[in-house]
């Protein structure tokens, strides 16, 4: 088996790189306006890793002396003179070469916000398979009943009711739990950030999953962790024995898995695989964080269950959100952080004080009406209908070659390409087509996948989304040849 | 002049400590259930300050071995043998003595959520004085204006028509800025710890008033940073030349001001002054992160203006919200951050890809339709007329020997006592009477202000209100006896 131990060299090693950097910059050596070497040939020429070099220019950049620019790389921002001027910079180079994960994925998510792409990069549903009317009725309601207008501040630990609803249906996934037991968020991005901080410190691994979603590398990176990269079985989850043998050698301080519809791969744990996972980190003492954000969108008859449901003794910190099943924009998400729910409230009430009082409310409301189970039985049927029909008009337009994923949940197909096809190149090709896929490169720390790529199917199967296929599947088989 | 240099030992003591009492308590020298030393025992014990002390015990919960009771201390929590169970706790005691200003701060933030009492420790508007109606009707209707009902998630920097209403408003306090200068935030409380994150790292040292609002302490705390308390003068602000000397001798990394009635002295900078604070750190080229969250509540003729209306070359980092002028519940806020635009930008990303768009929607709404404007004459006045209300009950009701501070602005104010009375006691006394105030030692990172408080002026004044000053000068004067 290929090794997959992609911890990054030691913290000095970047600071020093920085440093050196740094000084060659305040002696103008480096002049304003510059172009420094890419990331990857940085790496070359020190002799360090991708993720090292790519460390070393996010902290200049921190540090106001050099600035990325979108598709062309890293220049010198600082002038020692200060009133020495930018000059005007070469217009943004055509063709992208040795470009890193990091400026990869930043590229990938700008096209994301870009509303006259077709959107296959993106994991969440369409506006169509959204409530929007009920939710507004929801949000003017739950102002009409509250003595404040939901104008004051909400506890610090969440909205009441809105705890409430979310521990009666964590019954579904296995879970018996109060409100007592849930801090709400500000999406379930935020509840992933405060349970790492809780349970780490700058330097800490963590083990992730590998492929996974690369929102994952970008919080680490913020957070100054290592990552640990387990391989994922699409039918089972994460390799626990793999996981078991690198605990013994690589100190980790917890796990972030995804245990229902891991994305991009759509696995799905087992019952009894998620029950000797969270034996094994109990009696380790290792926290697991599970985000469970796709848990709710199934295809199968019954919810899936989560880890946190085995949890006797409090090691696993369930995050969820509405984001993909409700409302993406009202930012509600929440934890049940076990052991550690002192820690994820106070780094709470430091970074924010409480979370937004309408939003919690509506949602709440929305809860309350059993208007959240009808909408979810139509969205799971929406999707598991497009997920088919995306993957029949792969199956249609692209070579006979490749594989695709059968995910039982979720948003995303990862389909295997033939091995001669490099994914990003794909994803260059098709973006001058107008369309946005997220290549293979971006779901490791160090562009394995090369030729994978992910296609989400939360946009409703039309004529464009069926175009798109038709372009894509040419454009794979030219590249094929 | 007294010492203010009380920078925290060096960083690794506290670990040191930490890891010693863990040690014990692996070994079952310490057990479950233990009562460990106040802080300030600890203190005195190992010879190390009180802060260094507060983090070996804030480690130590984090890595769930201790935690802390409310109103008892820090217990060992952690048990080897898995099976022993922590037996019931002494209740709560009654007298507490020695404790921490962290445990203060905790105990003051919970009263300010109890709801049935007077809670003149807390700084913001009592909602009789918000236009509750007008905003949950911007609310509606910017939902209705949407064509996705404000369900979508929102532009990673923040709504367009929200930034553009800052950025207009900034014209008021002297500053010339577009759209595309802000970034929206989760409340103010966000915006200054991800401008504290973009410009300093774990063990930095930044310098913050003194005294200061306590928010900013656990900030600090959460972010591992060390602080370096300047002196503000009521009338005249943060003493610059002191500042100077200080930069001169400990390596700061920023500054975190509010320049504009200063929380709880009420000063006000003078223009030079803020001109000469922005000219001195520009030549230094460190960051001044803005905290102007009061400043649209002026009582004299004019908004004043900010220091970031001084920045020629983007070193100052405004940060405010309309938490005190509007909506506290909303948790829209901001910051027009210069030169590191990118990387809140980025720090945003990463904790929560964007905020909620409703709120950010409905504010832009309540901006747009001019009903800010009106809303703020009538809430200046109202506050400015509180203000000399509570004052005069505070000349009346307390003894001949109190000083009271006289802001333009703000919702505080600040008070000093006869040198015998200690502001702790009374604040406990004040509590089983229902009264809640602020205690002067929360206000610095050694429980300095020993004889004074802030009360709050934010609630009308009514009966509720003369009563408890009734209740506080007699506290005071049998104190003082």
């Amino acid at each position: 088996m290929e090794t997959i131990f992609h911890l990054p060299d030691n913290d000095f090693l970047y600071a020093q790189i920085s440093g050196r950097i740094e000084k060659q910059i305040k002696q103008n050596l480096l002049k304003c306006g510059d172009k420094l070497p890419s990331v990857r040939a940085l790496s070359n020429e020190q002799g360090i890793s991708i993720s090292t070099a790519y460390k070393a220019y996010v902290e200049l950049e921190n540090m106001g002396m050099i600035e990325a620019r979108p598709k062309s790389g890293y220049y010198v921002k600082y002038s020692p003179s200060r009133s020495a001027k930018a000059p005007e910079i070469n217009p943004p180079l055509k063709k992208i070469e040795q470009v890193s994960v990091g400026e990869m994925i930043s590229m990938v998510y700008r096209n994301m916000a870009e509303e006259d792409v077709v959107r296959l990069s993106r994991s969440t549903p369409s506006l169509n398979l959204l409530p929007l009317a009920k939710l507004s009725k929801s949000m003017t309601e739950a102002i009409r009943k509250s003595p404040s207008g939901n104008v004051n501040y909400e506890k610090l630990q969440g909205n009441v009711s809105l705890r409430k609803q979310i521990a009666k249906n964590a019954f579904n996934w296995g879970g018996i739990h109060t409100e007592d037991d849930v801090v709400t968020t500000q999406g379930c991005m935020e509840a992933l950030v405060f349970c790492l901080r809780a349970v780490t410190k700058p330097g800490d691994t963590v083990a992730i999953e590998s492929p996974t979603f690369f929102g994952i590398f970008n919080i680490m990176l913020s957070l100054d962790l290592k990552v640990l990269e387990i391989p994922v079985n699409p039918e089972t989850g994460i390799d626990i024995e793999y996981l078991t043998q690198a605990m013994d050698k690589v100190g980790i301080k917890a796990c972030l898995f995804v245990s229902n519809f891991s994305n991009p791969v759509g696995s799905c744990m087992p019952d009894d695989r998620k029950q000797q996972l969270v034996s094994l980190l109990t009696a380790r003492q290792i926290p697991l964080i599970e985000d469970d954000i796709y848990g709710e969108i199934y295809f199968g008859k019954s919810r899936p269950r989560t880890c946190k449901s085995y949890d006797t003794e409090g090691w696993v910190m369930l995050c969820s959100s509405v984001s993909k099943s409700l409302a993406p924009g009202y930012r509600v998400g929440w934890c049940i952080p076990g052991r550690f729910k002192e820690q994820i409230i106070n780094l709470k009430m430091m970074h924010t004080i409480s979370s937004a009082t309408p939003t919690q409310a509506a949602i709440a409301h929305f809860f309350e009406t059993g208007r959240y189970d009808l909408h979810m039985r139509n969205l799971r049927k929406a999707l598991h209908t497009q997920c088919l029909r995306y993957t029949q008009a792969i199956a249609t337009h692209f070579p006979a070659d490749v594989k695709i994923s059968r995910p039982q949940g979720g948003y995303a197909l990862w389909i295997e390409l033939n091995k001669n096809i490099d994914a990003f190149e794909l994803y260059q090709a098709a973006i001058t087509q107008g369309i946005s896929i997220a290549p293979g490169q971006i779901f490791s720390t160090d562009a394995r996948f090369t030729n994978f790529i992910r296609i989400s199917f939360g946009f409703s199967y039309d004529d464009v989304v069926e175009q798109s296929f038709i372009v894509l599947g040419g454009l794979i088989k030219k590249m094929g040849q």
